[in-house]
């Protein structure tokens, strides 16, 4: 089969690669027919972290089921999918409690299971990761378009948002105006948040944070963005969704908290330096909720809303390619060319 | 009037001093009864922060009203009072939502308002500051010992427990087994929680630990304390009482988090070098919630507790001195004989 593998900084090559095999009777055979280019994928494409080479890439996967292991239950030869950028059991303590990311059984993509951005993978946990999408919109391209987002940044702006906790009637403010960050701002506007400042740097971004549903634009950046959110709400914001995870993010993202309030964060803290400096949270009593976000606990909801058609977050993929085209979408996603780029092997 | 400054690093010295006058119509003159010396008193005492010279010292207030101001209605002269470590007006946004830390008119003891290891004090604003106690109890010196510690150590381990959400049936630890910490385990055992893993270094605070309601001690250091407390708790504990604030602490804290749960801190982050590493939390999903306590938030249902007999933090002094031996008192904390020492000006 075909795959793109990372050969090192600035060098993504599309080659020949094993097709993985059925190693287990929980596991399942995935044909990869969408997947995605994730921000964190930039990282080591940057040289900003560290990954063997060569190895597969890509964690955003939907595709058709080809194969199951003898105990998998709930998917079967045929049917459409998706699922998170972790691998869950659905069965032990955390992933009962939600927080699949934590799952004592689980692991992620690439290495023995293949990238998602390669022709097919093995997902060793298909009960407790895969999620089905019923059989009515399993070939409607456009459902399956908004559904994507949910394998990573939709289910992580959301798990900002439920971080911050974001509510019915909530001013809030997304920091950040990446693929997570508008993701964020269509989580809010779903919870039911009255006010949403949308944070960013990008005219065109911002400019889908307003489609989105921010109430307010704000392009400023350090000091004076704190200023200019001070200054729309008066001391500032109760809920504040990080979506960056930088330390001059981290920084806007305090400066702007109300005293009491919330940072639910879903950046990974990258590139933090010497690490976060405490103390005006502490000042101030402002929370620090949040992590890597357990997107298998949202995807049914969130499912369900982009089936009856009031959740569509399929806008953040501004450029497609096919499975030769992944090296060209790195490069776009790296010159900011593309929001996110939705790969179609 | 004599009052206690602070000369420099070890100097603490009992000289004449102004007696601050009355200067608002919301403001009140306390005659100070009893105060107390705080393990925050000693940064400075040890030269670990910076502080003017000479400056008054202490910010743990009881006493008699002596004069008030002429809007002031819930304290008169003769009122047997204590307060917070923080003015707070009881009128703004933050007091309403119980934050007094942050409130808008606020301001802290020492300077012109003079120190509370002295004989006199000045609360300019006296309605949102001062908690009266009932007069059936003004005098008795076995209850007001018991309430001296809703003044600060009281209200910030109740402060820790609730940013940590314990509630009936938790599972909690504590970290640090000074005052705070050993409210902090009187707070968890309050608050309902069935399992309080207290974790310290002295074998007399652990003792004291075990009569507050510890149902396990916890004297191992560093990696050891957290393996202690993981094998103890099959895999972490949910909510964490962080009452240190160093970087060793803080790292006992994430150690020991179970996935998805909550450090509650209230240890000032102090000598915490380049800052926090942010990275295990965002990894596991634990919150960091706390700070610096509004313990005036917390006075009224703390006070009802040791007023009808079911909380006595009193066991924290191991020290009372007069006003001239406020001196010796730095020094018992400081060399740690003394866990918390008792003023009686």
């Amino acid at each position: 089969m075909k795959a793109a593998l990372f050969h090192g900084p600035g060098d993504i090559r599309v080659e020949s690669a094993d097709r993985p095999t059925l190693e287990s009777p929980t596991g399942a055979i995935i044909r990869v027919t969408h997947t995605a280019i994730c921000g964190s994928d930039l990282w080591f494409y940057r040289g900003d972290s560290d990954r063997d080479v060569p190895s597969p890439v890509g964690h955003e996967p939907m595709g058709i089921v080809e194969e199951v292991g003898d105990r998998v239950v709930s998917v079967e030869p045929g049917d459409r999918v998706f699922a998170p950028f972790v691998i869950s059991c659905g069965q032990c303590e955390y992933c009962r409690k939600g927080l699949h990311t934590s799952c004592r059984n689980g692991g992620g993509w690439g290495g023995d299971n293949g990238g998602c951005q390669g022709e097919y993978i093995r997902c060793p946990q298909a009960d407790g990761t895969l999620v089905r999408v019923p059989d009515r919109y399993a070939d409607d391209e456009r459902v399956l378009r908004a559904l994507m987002p949910l394998t990573d940044v939709m289910g992580t702006g959301h798990h900002a948002a439920i971080s911050a906790g974001v509510d019915a009637g909530s001013t809030c403010a997304v920091i950040g105006d990446g693929a997570v960050g508008l993701c964020g701002v269509l989580a809010a506007r779903r919870l039911g948040a009255e006010r949403i400042i949308a944070i960013g740097h990008h005219e065109d971004r911002l400019a889908l944070a307003d489609d989105f549903g921010a109430t307010d634009l704000v392009s400023e950046r350090g000091d004076d963005a704190i200023d200019r959110v001070q200054e729309l709400t008066n001391g500032g914001v109760t809920h504040v969704l990080e979506c960056v995870g930088a330390t001059s993010s981290m920084e806007t993202a305090i400066g702007i908290s109300r005293p009491g309030g919330t940072v639910g964060y879903v950046g990974v803290p990258h590139g933090m330096g010497d690490g976060l400096d405490l103390e005006p949270f502490f000042r101030a009593n402002v929370a620090l909720r949040g992590g890597v976000a357990p997107v298998r606990a949202y995807a049914d909801e969130l499912m369900a809303d982009v089936l009856q058609g009031t959740l569509d977050p399929s806008p953040v993929f501004t450029k497609t390619v096919d499975l030769d085209g992944v090296p060209e979408g790195y490069r776009a996603m790296d010159e900011r060319e593309a929001i996110k780029v939705l790969v179609k092997p």
